[in-house]
């Protein structure tokens, strides 16, 4: 099995992603990524798949047949550029604190060979904040979220518990509201919160702080 | 027109995305954004779209008489969770201190209604900068771009003009090399870099900061 990322340029057209997955179903594609990058009158399309038995040669040859394609070409995948993803959401002065920690830990381990991301919307309001926390469990290459704030609980809570069922890994900041009880981990300073993060996600990490289940530091 | 996201659980094997985009495609779906979130033995995949003639409610009719779909239902956009991205990379140092300035005012504007996430990556080595760079221009909502270094130059720069003509904006740290050239604003603060460029994204900022073409602050 093979790991590919083509990119294409195509009319910017309904019916265009059915012309482009039935080529890859064709050669038994199994797409793991798609991005649409829209523009007028071009669009351009951008797939990750593996292969088992086609070449990518074969794949991009019929592809350049389709009507509306104007160019397709392989491309470096999104996982070799930007890797893992953690997201830090909450009241703007604690992300930036959080995203300073994790930044900084982040490029450590960048520069030995890992690819760690740090994302961050400064949200507020309960709702607004766990739709966010919902949608994390949607995106690709999330590892860890942390919730960075003084206040969190009711819905925001539940959407905590929601995402950790999928699998996301959830630090936050120790404070008012339930949100701190259904975490993974809770942290008093929001540097060392992100730091954590990045250290929970990162191949290169020398331990697993995430065994060390519903510490609190 | 309107605007629709759904979300579907489906049986993780190829052709799964050509049977799904054959649906939208009947109903004339214009395809905005896939995100694939890929688990064993069910996937998520989740869909924006457009349509004009059609309901969502016969489109995720017509999704649940696929064979493998075990759910479909719709979900609110990510455009209305995590809005504009402005990305920020380069040295671990500068980008922690951009991301602050840019966070805490984010905060400021996302309380008046805006949606604006800053996402970073630390990243050294002109290659790699050079093909994240590259990359931005693929990816999701990304309105801007900050490169945050002290030395950036050659397949960066290169990287730097290529990204612009595809339209996203690029603001560097006043650094050496010939990246500062290359972009569309320079700043020597990191903190105020961070807080221009989400000055520069943001409807709700009273006037427009790129205006102001190949000024240096």
């Amino acid at each position: 099995m093979t790991s590919h990322a083509i990119s294409t340029t195509v009319a910017d057209r309904p019916g265009m992603m059915y012309g482009l997955t039935k080529v890859l179903a064709a050669h038994e594609a199994d797409i793991k990524y798609v991005d649409i990058h829209q523009g007028d009158p071009h669009s351009e399309v951008y797939f990750e798949f593996t292969l088992t038995d086609s070449s990518v040669e074969a794949v991009l040859r019929d592809i350049r047949e389709l009507p509306g394609v104007s160019r397709a070409g392989e491309t470096p995948t999104f996982g070799k550029i930007y890797g893992k993803r953690i997201i830090v959401m909450g009241g703007g002065a604690q992300v930036g604190m959080v995203a300073m920690g994790a930044i900084a830990e982040a490029d450590r381990h960048n520069i030995r060979g890992e690819r760690i991301s740090i994302d961050t919307i400064p949200l507020v309001g309960e709702h607004d904040l766990a739709a966010a926390v919902r949608a994390t469990a949607r995106l690709p290459r999330v590892k860890l979220l942390v919730l960075a704030g003084s206040l969190m609980g009711g819905e925001i809570t539940a959407a905590v518990k929601e995402v950790r069922e999928t699998g996301l890994r959830v630090i936050s900041l120790n404070m008012a509201g339930s949100v701190p009880e259904a975490a993974d981990l809770v942290v008093s300073d929001p540097v060392q919160a992100g730091v954590m993060a990045v250290m929970a996600v990162a191949d290169t990490a020398k331990f697993d702080l995430m065994r060390q289940l519903k510490r609190r530091y």
